[in-house]
């Protein structure tokens, strides 16, 4: 996962994207980067680190520039992912810049044809930078020194024709403009604003609604799946159906766990989805543990919070913030002669004994993934003098793995994959265990935008809706996301980090 | 205020400290310190910023020892206190260091004593330099070369007869043991606990039980006011009271505001106390404000939460977490050119619109201070459509300046100095404002332990429990908070900043 | 001036391009940078400072492979060459990336056509991003997967006919091998050598020779004016003469001063062509000023002190090493309400007293420039007692800017730009100053190496063996060296700085 | 070997004691320190580096201040002295700090006299805090609040008393003044001088001539064996002889190699005792060596060069500088699965192979200490073609070690170690080789001022002239100089680094 901005504005555009990236800094807190453009030339800054970290007042000093695009990176060693710094760049033809939320499946057939075609060469293991040479080889095609929208959505269309995955895009053209797009599924998010200055209209892009709230700019609406728009130099919006196949199918983990509460994405305010989902999953609760006496609703925090407040005023049952989440994690320093201590849950949350003790307490989280966490929560809740522990998920049992940009274990590392709620349940040692149904899931959602008729739902039933995906593939990514296998990968592609990403790590 | 802690164990303490520093973050985010003894010699590090920021693994290498101190340091440029990092170091007598939370009164007179009676040189404004160097010099009369637990607790009673206002500190004797104390009143807290090894019992000391937790340490019970207690280098624990005039008068706002909710402090629960501060103001509310037609409870996060959590339930209203926190801060670049934009509470908070559209909102807080950003909530909920917003208070209405280690604005800066709720009200533009009274929370508190009698509440009744403030020392303190004054101040001191906390901006 | 370095080897190259850097430190200690690749990929690491600043053990774990180039660079602020740190990079065809030594005096016009003939974009002032691209986009013209050397030399000879100025270049190209081309008019030096290990001939270019001699490569041979020499992946070695005009004409400079005295350029051993030119000096001395009674030669240290150890041979007259070098040179801060102090030759020179305390004193210097720095030095000799104080210089009047790489100052601050030696005498304070004539420096160079026929010596008498330079370059290149607008052009041109060369200056 | 200085001036002093250390970094280019007293106030920096590293801009303006000292440190890991940053700071009585060049060969003892006797805790391995910290006892054994010139100088001349080996030192009291003493012997070098301003006298201590000079300051004379100087806070200087025992025995290697030639120590020129030894070499040469037909006299840069000169003019043959030294050098990166080169001279040495060719050179060191350097130096210059390679040393044997601040490797590793002139010239591989005598030597340098009877001499004649030395401490320094027992050292003095050096290594 990652967040992406884009601003086409009348005066610097440095601190707006700098604002904008730090509202979407839970997208990503891995790496961070600004280009801008100024005098038909680039200033970049890139680095690993979080958005406050990676800024420093030189570094905005040179992003001048009244045109510029932002990202942040969710670290997805292992994945063929965004394992790079972005935004990315190339100086042929005009000079082009792009970042992007996403994962293509067919990055590397992609890359060879790059090559055997228009013998470019793509220097890291990032889809993005795929992506873009893709985007410039097609612009290229135009053999124009001067670009019309119709020239730029005819290469969109190509790249949507090519492309296979979720992907949603900015770029710069230098001398020509920005262009945003999402993939005809439109499984990543992409909305747009305006805001009016005296100078004229100013445009912005980003991955979530609340990043235009931040900086100012007025919600007009998401991009659509396959859509492309194009702001001219000169502040003009065009925009166009770049694909013959669009619908709409975004991903429906962004509403359980990714995006913030205060967005709204495909006209579905998150917050409301999950309030949705504890509507649900109370109602579940209510019919499928009628037996069950739950004293206190504990949402283990912050995701589940929306969602078990909802669950509690369903069940009529106390709710709970039992948990306390330390907002400062320490790291663990590996001495001479000392063995590496087991990473706990402890580090990361405290409970408070008084609501936990002599009672039955129903934890509520927004999914389970390893399981391991769950687990941990469940003893820690038994240690603080809980009777019975029930645990409920917001999200359905997890199965199968993403191929559209967010990072997850291997297959072989869900707590779900190939095992039903009895063996889960008693892997996490709970007294019970409750997953929210997928039908479930999709109707939370959906309720609040009945135009959605389909979600990427893949992690949950496995089907993919960009299709494509062969047992080769979903092979290959489980090697890469092996735990033992990241350490070799993050090996190996550390080799070509400099070249786009100079003296990242400090 | 500050975070402290000291272990005397049986094998290494750096990781230990480091991780007890990290639970006590909230405490001070300022700078950060340990300091350990290995070999009869000290190894510090200690430099402005977060734990995880200053100490690398070079740093915690070097950190060897079975005994140590550290200390995080909350900012308090422009008060006499704490204004260089910790611990302090003096070489004579035996070698001692130490670390130090809350404030001394009468500092400047001490420093003056200490020249013209034993010609110690205090380098910094620290007042925690001044405690160190009284206790120095009070052990330096002992004139023997190994002390015994009496000549220590001899020496302490002689610091706490000297030195005025509200201290709890942690020291090391090399080749002695570690030593902690409070001042006579316990303004500010402190706790130890035990551990059992293989090789004998280990003590810690810490400002919160929350971090003897983290550390797996059992909780033995807080040190009592003017207490002092001894752990020598064999291991061995002693306790004496060290004051004729020893009075429980804890700090109020440790319970209201600066303590986590997972600490037992002078065995109230934080969280129980909170909890105890919604009922009670939430049956003010009921009582005083039978008239309004609440729809909702809303807490200011985060340490609202709790508190408007049981007033929502006392009231039998819906509670809504209907504020955002952003978690990641970004700063604002000042350009050549251009002017410094407006800090706005926008940057922490963002409001989800449906929980406040045409209802009528609840706003609770922990406490006002200045006000200005109170009246920036208030806007905001009126800018998400809320018909009416009312704002409570869980602490009383702040009126005089903090001399015991809370930093706080000048006093003409509070927005409750010299008001009354009518005029506030009108300040911050509520609807409808309430204070929790005094009474109520000091009940609130001593419910949990009925065996103490007064709290220091001189914020809210100018009344300084440990004596000796008059008006010139207040005007001095509020000279020093004022804003304008800062600048000027922190200038001042930072010539002096390199001595003992070398290079510490980088 | 800048130093180059490449080898294809047959195991990791990156400490011997580090060493061969290291080496040619001399021709720039304003940025270094090294790439090389491995795996099909490029790994990247440059940035502002000494070798021994930007290169750390981190930097080097990932510049991987079997094949790299590397790059000094001197600080060429105002002119329009180098104004960013070196090897450059496009994706496209192939991948390649280029270090290089010179100037292209069309650099601007090359810009130009580059976007409108292959809408390449140039991000930097540099004029060698502007050769990559060229070199880049006559071998796109190949539209092969895999190239031969004829295609290659193809490309080069392209390069050459519209390439204007000096220019030593070294490319790696992906798939393919690595390349070296030198101007037709051979201005600026490129050797190379080879190695033979186990696993075959290891090949190696470099600026000067004595960076084949640091890492055990065997001198070959200087690559010839217009020259370009092919190093296939499977380390085959091809040359061909890629000029129609090909004509030996070397920088007379590189001898006079920049070079270091154990290499050979062109055949010409610096040490010996230095040697001559006391010869020569000495004899004019002799000559003209038999009427002086000089007691000592002392040299400006160190360039030339080979020449004034011959001079005092040749005069007869003892020599004596009256200047101290200091090695060490700090910097002066300015504090705020201090002004800026003139920057003195005293922090760089010291006299030794006895050595000038009654003496006539012969000063040798390799050249002068400005004069400032000697009208200084005239005065220490003064002021250490000397009697009467002669000036020689092994270099003739510098009365013309150079356009071939070196970074002279603006031609209006040439101390000999429109006067004669008369005037420039009474601007030193000298007794007597007198300069090499242009035969005898031409002479003093090509007597080790008959061949040479020409130098480029511009600087001395505006004729620019190129060609193509006319009033207005000259005026253009004058504006942007001028003393004031050196600042104004830092400023613009750091703007895109980022781009390449990621946070620079930290 | 360490280089210290200290001003009392009119006005700011950091800008000037940073210009002195620069001048004084060939004393040491391993630390540099800078501490100064504003508003009765200690401001300090020090770190590892060069002085330009160590000081930037934010602490420049941190050490404010009209008075101040500093230091620069040879790196001397495994040998007891000066194996911390300095200057160090006690803060009982007054506040004292204190640089210090040279090393007491009785610092353990007065360490524990310091602990038995007045509980000071000395809390690294370096006698400077050793030699503060009796100074601080003595004044404090004073007990007045305002010192007397005469209380200074009877706690120097206790400190005289108690200290042995060699020692020059410059400390400040607060709100007293600055105080500079030498050891009885006068081992170590120490001079004042003093500048005029519009408000009166300012005085500066240094350890050499030059660094005056650099800083305008007009010399006055050295500081006498055994003498104190006072300068108080007013600007008065005091001086006195603190010690019954004075003599004048200065160390003579600060001739031969370490002082600067431009200085001037003890009344010495080191340039015109360097000439005198050029002299008496080259006699001995001719004397001993009639038969040997030498070509050139070719000097090892730097320091021998003018020696070298005046040998070729005493025997009449051509002086040629043959050898080129590298000013860059580079570090060796250890690459995983890669051995550990070995060093070489290469990297610090270049031959000029015209001067070798088919001659018969006569090379010249100022003293030979491992020999493994002079091996291969020979080495290259048979390689280059010499036909006979003799050596010729300025500097007698060296068989035993420095114990007054000189860090030399262990005895054992001493190449003259128990060899005589033949089995020397073996391990090296000359055709000849020749030491100066030790009364030549001695001359050379008492010619200059015949006041001086006797000098420090004992790495030659294994006289140590302050007493004390036994076989015991021979030992013991030879065990810390063993190369194999560096390392452990360097990990155990470590631990203590921090304390008064925060943070030294980045």
């Amino acid at each position: 996962m990652c967040g992406i901005v884009g601003i086409v504005g009348n005066s610097s555009v440095n601190q707006a994207i700098y604002d904008g990236l730090t509202v979407l800094q839970h997208r990503g807190q891995d790496a961070a980067g600004i280009i801008t453009i100024n005098n038909h030339t680039f200033s970049l800054r890139k680095d690993n680190g979080l958005v406050k970290d990676v800024f420093h007042t030189r570094h905005m000093k040179r992003l001048q520039g009244n045109m510029g695009i932002g990202h942040v990176r969710y670290p997805t060693a292992g994945s063929s992912s965004s394992a790079e710094a972005q935004p990315f760049y190339v100086n042929s033809p005009f000079g082009i810049s792009l970042a992007h939320n996403g994962n293509l499946t067919n990055a590397e057939q992609l890359k060879e044809e790059l090559f055997s075609v228009a013998r470019r060469h793509v220097n890291t293991t990032s889809d993005s930078e795929v992506l873009l040479n893709v985007l410039a080889h097609e612009i290229a095609l135009t053999e124009k020194l001067t670009l019309d929208p119709e020239d730029i959505f005819k290469a969109v269309t190509a790249v949507n024709n090519k492309a296979v995955g979720g992907y949603a895009a900015i770029a710069m053209i230098i001398g020509q403009g920005m262009l945003a797009f999402r993939d005809p599924n439109g499984i990543r998010p992409l909305v747009f604003g305006k805001r009016d200055s005296s100078k004229g209209t100013e445009y912005m892009f980003a991955s979530e609604s609340v990043a235009l709230d931040s900086c100012g700019f007025e919600f007009i609406r998401d991009v659509a799946p396959g859509e492309s728009i194009f702001v001219s130099n000169d502040g003009q919006l065009f925009s166009q159906q770049c694909s013959e196949h669009a619908s709409y199918s975004p991903c429906i983990f962004e509403f359980v766990y990714f995006a913030r509460p205060d967005s709204t994405l495909d006209n579905v305010s998150v917050y409301a989805a999950r309030v949705n989902m504890g509507t649900k999953l109370g109602e579940k609760v209510a019919k499928d543990w009628a037996d069950k006496d739950i004293d206190v609703v504990i949402p283990i925090p912050e995701t589940s919070c929306d969602i078990a407040l909802e669950m509690a005023t369903v069940l009529n049952i106390p709710y709970r913030q039992g948990f306390v989440k330390n907002r400062y994690i320490g790291r663990t320093f590996i001495m001479p002669g000392q063995e590496m201590r087991k990473k706990s849950v402890r580090q990361k949350l405290n409970a408070i004994g008084r609501e936990f003790k002599g009672k039955n307490v129903l934890l509520v989280d927004d999914s389970i993934v390893r399981g391991t966490t769950s687990a941990q929560i469940v003893e820690m809740a038994r240690e603080s003098g809980a009777k019975n522990v029930y645990f409920a998920s917001a999200a359905p049992e997890i199965r199968f793995p993403n191929v559209y940009g967010i990072d997850m274990p291997s297959v072989t590392e869900l707590i779900a994959h190939g095992r039903e709620v009895e063996d889960i349940n008693e892997s996490i040692g709970a007294d019970g265990l409750i997953f929210q149904s997928l039908p479930d899931l999709i109707e939370a959602v959906a309720k609040e935008n009945p135009e959605i008729k389909t979600f990427e739902t893949s992690v949950f039933d496995g089907h993919y809706v960009a299709g494509d995906i062969d047992q080769a593939y979903l092979n290959r990514i489980n090697d890469l996301r092996n735990d033992s296998a990241k350490s070799d990968n993050e090996q190996a592609m550390s080799s070509g980090l400099e070249l786009h990403n100079q003296d990242s790590v400090d």
